[in-house]
């Protein structure tokens, strides 16, 4: 199946050359935003992401800025000309969200919420689809059904790692996924190399197999200060780490070679 | 830390340039052993596999030629000059092996045999030890070490997949590991894509991803007929399918940057 | 910690003896919900389930019968005087269902879905809070946390397998989870043997299994026709399979010890 | 399919009344292990264990007594009439044990060890075969039957806990094990809690739920100092806590209705 390229603002993503998408774990107020935003824009990457509404696994760690942190985004998007793609939880962060971002991403915690989903295919804005670290890559493209029945087959996927026995790495990334989901599921694959690892130390190797496989583009996390980050701080990037390895990638991907695929589910489970 | 690289015959494993490694899964009869060691050699493969004691599931599955299917490696390796690498496992397969093996194998389900690997650091031959589907990279490292223990410090990993709920793969290759296994063991690292997948179709893309990720080389099942294999058919390569792989991989694997990584466990995981 | 009861109509859960919960998958009809209700109340069943809002990995698979299937489960309620619970999957489901329902699922689905959690929080209804299929018992319990932040601290928990590579059953029964859960948590824990194990030849070790291991009560799937049903039919009892091991575990329930036990978090994880 | 006994010295497990085997995870020295007969035979526990070959993820961890520790635990089966169970790990490892131990284990790192498991099947001696902790049920029974093939059918299996993603237990019991092995297999199925969990404060919850499952016995660690044992400290029982727990499991257990199963292969996995 031919992937269908999606388009983010001025940005074609499935479409030939692969494209960085970067930005804070969160949102934590104007001033990050920005200076990530000039940093991104100038290590080429192509889409600014940020953090508004956060899914946190215990209600007492710090739950994202809301509206507020949409704006300062939105306020960041128009000051430096980029697309931007903000997650949202739930159907009453729809309607805000659609003025102030270019793309709406749903988390893998909510790849299973099928209201939201259902409300998201009435838009007519391009959706950031997660991988559930829990699903099967058949759940994953059936979720996505759930989108497009609704009339908006503008998704992309993003595979960010799933959950198994091994401790040295936050999720273990199912690099198989990307060519699968991309061929039989006709959409663009994103690698998040940072939830998948939850190691900055893997994130190039881990951005580089992704390319290699096939993918459509990388999500990376980047933060002025990781150290003080609110969250996620030890797998994101500093700001010339970013444009360290944003120059290498962007650099290298353009000798990977573009071989036929040809997936076909059946035989040993496939 | 860094790699050792470890001889093989007249081949350097893990000193920059990846190799590859390819043949049966089994070692069926002298004649298709013969025609894949001359299409491997022509194909520019480093190392010839070919399996003459099986580890089946089943005690009815085809269990190998025993050491019959190693005179024909021999045989193969001294027409061709080439390496060769077979597995055992058990103790009394030591011997005979190594006088017709440069390579001994340890398979997934013998990673945690280990009076076999005591057994195997009493030897001076390089072992390939793959990863246990079950097995964490601690572990694994943990193994390398009942081999390095007794003396034998010619240990090359080989990353097969993990197992996971997902059913379109046979595994889930665990790409995080090989930068992991490398740069915390010290040891060189294959990538085995097609135990990992158990798809013909995904061998390439997994293959590429591999060495972006920093893999010493590819092991790759071929077979003159792989619709008719004893064992693995599925997930074998033709001998054309060899020689184009082979090719794009040869010819592409030079573009990849060394970068400098730099793992260390600690934090969450790791 | 000890375990707080909860009560759900006239029944209490989590104070000695376990109660047992049953009905169809989906409500399909009202003369179906009026069969199965009579048959539970007679059965001893204390709390009747009917799903009406239903998650399905597929949208195109039957989405349940939305306020439709809430009025037919009130009318059986109402006409058995049994209390009934039935699950939401957003936001504007509570509502409809707090006239309807006296008590409130989360499926598994949902764990994970916070903002639907934390309206929950603000409702005074029983909440029956099912594990997702993949959270760790931490996880779990903090999602419940989202519910009790608001206000609301009358949760029941339900154990319903996780996933793992097991391919013979739906799911993987975490019996562990059960001692755990009730004891580091303070919740009754229920067991759900359906979706556990998706065999109906399952079902009855299954459930005394969880009795054993202390669970406050047991889950289970009945329907007319099993045969027929639109969901779940392989997974489901029959009505004299009902009655007879509802009368069985029943009569058996009574000869487990209380012991006491004593889970710490430590140690090896934990 | 019905449950074939096997008997073990003057112990026949799988025939009715559920056993009990105890003992520590190592000999550790004489006394010990006198110790520890005398407190079994006192509590009911019918079958000794003792590990004297330890297979350990390190190779610097205490691998076990050897020959010596076989010859301290047939001393305490003459001296107080005890059959005993103790693993090994390698074939050379039979012959010894042959004069010592009633039993021959196979520990869940050797269960894929297919020449042991042959070897095995040519000796007259009762087996116990623990399931690998990433072995679907498919591949332990047929790991089962490599030593049956031989001509030894006097096989017991022991479910023990499978690796999952949940750290607060050391594996995940798949209690749903207990009955598709006994009737898809025909072979007694015991219960190890003490691998299961890692957590002593859980021995006796799984061990009622595998009772409750239909198991044929529990395995369990007990040692005379746990805080001071070599091995698995943390998992094993003191012998006033053995007393305890046997005592209340030999009264409770003849309350466990005996129910027909009837589980079919087939269907959605099974």
């Amino acid at each position: 199946m031919e992937v269908r390229a999606v388009t983010v603002g001025n940005v074609t993503v499935g479409a030939g050359r692969p494209v960085l998408i970067a930005g804070p774990c969160s949102v934590e107020n104007l001033e990050m935003i920005r200076a990530v935003a000039a940093a991104a824009v100038k290590s080429g990457v192509s889409i600014l992401r940020g953090g508004s509404f956060k899914p946190r696994t215990s209600p007492y760690s710090f739950q994202g800025l809301g509206i507020e942190g949409l704006q300062m985004l939105d306020a960041a998007r128009r000051e430096f000309s980029i697309p931007v793609v903000s997650e949202v939880m739930s159907i009453d962060q729809i309607e805000p969200s659609l003025e102030m971002v270019d793309m709406i991403q749903v988390g893998a915690r909510n790849m299973h919420n099928f209201p939201l989903l259902s409300a998201l295919g009435r838009t007519d804005r391009p959706i950031l689809l997660k991988r559930g670290f829990m699903a099967t890559i058949e759940e994953w493209l059936m979720a996505a059904e759930y989108i497009v029945k609704e009339g908006n087959d503008r998704v992309v996927l993003c595979e960010r790692g799933i959950r198994t026995f091994e401790p040295w790495t936050r999720n273990t990334l199912d690099i198989s996924a990307v060519p699968l989901a991309r061929m039989l599921g006709g959409y663009p694959v994103i690698v998040d190399p940072c939830h998948a690892s939850g190691r900055r130390d893997l994130l190039e190797p881990l951005a580089m197999a992704g390319l290699a496989a096939g993918a459509d583009g990388i999500m990376l996390e980047v933060h002025p200060e990781p150290e003080k980050a609110l969250s996620d701080g030890g797998q994101s990037l500093s700001i010339p780490e970013l444009t360290l390895m944003a120059g290498r990638l962007l650099n290298w991907m353009d000798t990977i070679p573009q071989y036929e695929k040809d997936c076909e589910p059946g035989m040993d489970g496939g």
